[in-house]
């Protein structure tokens, strides 16, 4: 069930309904023809589906788990109560809650939106209490909840996916690293340049997280780390785009697993093909070059090693067109050829990327 | 376009249209809307696709081409044309040409079908004159071409998979060995376990058929070993039965590769991502079961390192519903992993298979 009729994966698929995921009639007229309901992104009508499982559906992941995925406090309640690594938080009822925490904790502070932040809009970095004052009079009167943390210097972001199916089976990916930019996904390489035991924390997290949630299907567990420490930042329960990179770079990817997980069939190896692999995202460069990404394409397929995915979307400044994985020796070399090859893609220079 | 809405193919394309390929008016309206016409068998009309390239659009690979893989006659003068080398053979014309050929060359002897020849339908072994006579009786009143060939014991076959595109650029896949049972393609293991010097010959055979054919996309070059002699048996000029394990075996798939090569970009690269890769197919084993291997995918599912590919065909005794591909550190690890799992799948006892 698509959206709209030239939404990516409609435009591959051979059997598409539109329908909006969060209508109540849509999802249970498509639920009706399904054995299994899943998702590949968090905008769905929870309460809906909440329903839907009542009256004998299978969802998977479960109604509850895309609550905890849509909600960054709920998300913070849940995992502090387990004993797990959350920054230092507070919820934000009033303009005196984040005024109080910046005064305790000290400035700068990161506010978050609790619901609806994705891809870093709804992350605000308030540098002192006029700057805090002012984002606060900004949200006066919109229906938004809030949560407020720690500024920390992070060192590296890591990503930890992992696979878990009805049965209790669980699998985990190479931890790998992403690199932000603009507050979106930018960069993702694996395996994380991280010593053993920071790799074997983040994946001890992830198997907490999956089994104590119920999770079934594919979940991105995002973490920060600084020094030795790693912290939570949040969670995706579906595949993620710090996966997208498994398509080629491991035995089974993200997609392929989180079909067998919510199916309940047998997972599959999650070992990389190649030493190093990178993903980097195919991002409209410049407003004033609306060239299809695909006409570039001739450039970017030269660089060895390189597997493009374009997505159909029309042209637009900052806007995510697709991504490219790229296979090598060395994170280095990975990194390097994927860079090329999106940057040829998104019509910027390779010169001024390589940079 | 697809003959059959439930043809494997047209069961996950998102645009399919219905048609013949052996209707020259089906296959002129689709072109109309085609930048690129190309094909992933060679049951088409060569000579509407000829018409179609004199009107201008582009078929690749070649009519010409097309015929040349539809014809093993042509072959076999061809490839001795250029020197290349062949079993020893003749054209059959009449009864008395294959009995002097025996007569000449000694018994056992090989018919095989110039044209319509497939997997092993339009093979046959002729043991001495007398079944040489029984054979050329039965073909009496039938429409066929034939050559006959000197039956040699052939140690391996082997296959060369290349690309090769407009501009004249090549690639050349790991050799692999493949593995007939009833004349059919049964298992492919990659890379062939040959020396160099065999593995080098059967590369330069392949780019110097790709270039003496002026070939657009995908050929398989099929061979045959006798210590370390090589000659050609057949081509096919498609992605094919022998590459299917570049799917997840190689960095670029045959499909993708023969997509990139008639589309004049850039080809990809062909290395292995394993040590080993292995293919076996999934034939329906037994007339009296006629389960669906998708009931039986669980079980096949569990043997790690396996990828599955069924292809929605119904299930019949001797009729290819799909294959698996497995990797492994060793050719040995790699076939048994696959063998189990598409023994699995066709129904048989994993026990009998191993056997």
């Amino acid at each position: 069930m698509a959206e709209h009729a030239d939404d990516a994966a409609a435009l591959v698929a051979a059997d598409v309904t539109i329908g909006s995921p969060t209508s109540a009639s849509d999802l249970r007229a498509f639920a009706a023809r399904c054995d299994v309901l899943t998702f590949d992104h968090e905008l769905v009508d929870a309460e809906a589906l909440d329903q839907l499982q009542r009256s004998g559906h299978a969802i998977r992941p479960s109604a509850a788990t895309v609550r905890l995925a849509q909600d960054k406090r709920r998300q913070r309640a849940e995992f502090s109560r387990l004993g797990l690594p959350v920054p230092v938080y507070r919820e934000i009822e009033r303009w005196s809650d984040l005024d109080a925490f910046g005064q305790e904790q000290g400035w700068p502070v990161v506010a978050k939106a609790g619901r609806g932040g994705y891809d870093g809009r709804g992350v605000w970095v308030l540098r002192d209490q006029e700057e805090a004052a002012t984002f606060a009079a900004s949200l006066a009167d919109r229906e938004i909840t809030l949560l407020v943390e720690r500024w920390v210097p992070i060192e590296r972001e890591l990503a930890t996916l992992v696979a878990r199916r009805p049965s209790g089976e669980m699998v985990v990916y190479p931890i790998v690293e992403t690199v932000q930019r603009h507050g979106m996904c930018h960069e993702v390489v694996a395996p994380a340049p991280i010593s053993a035991a920071v790799s074997a924390k983040a994946e001890r997290l992830a198997r907490t997280v999956a089994e104590s949630s119920g999770l079934v299907g594919m979940l991105a567990l995002e973490l920060f780390l600084t020094g030795d420490q790693i912290v939570i930042n949040e969670i995706a329960a579906r595949p993620h785009n710090s996966g997208h990179l498994t398509i080629e770079g491991a035995e089974t990817s993200q997609f392929e697993q989180h079909l067998r997980a919510v199916l309940d069939w047998p997972l599959g190896r999650t070992a990389l093909t190649a030493p190093a692999v990178a993903m980097v995202n195919v991002i409209g460069a410049d407003a004033s070059d609306s060239g299809d990404p695909a006409a570039r394409r001739h450039e970017a397929l030269t660089i060895p090693g390189v597997h493009l995915h374009l997505y159909g979307k029309a042209y637009r400044a900052g806007r995510k067109l697709g991504h490219v994985t790229a296979l090598g020796e060395t994170i280095d070399e990975a990194r390097d050829r994927a860079r090329r090859a999106a940057s040829a893609l998104a019509g910027e220079s390779i010169q001024g990327m390589s940079a």
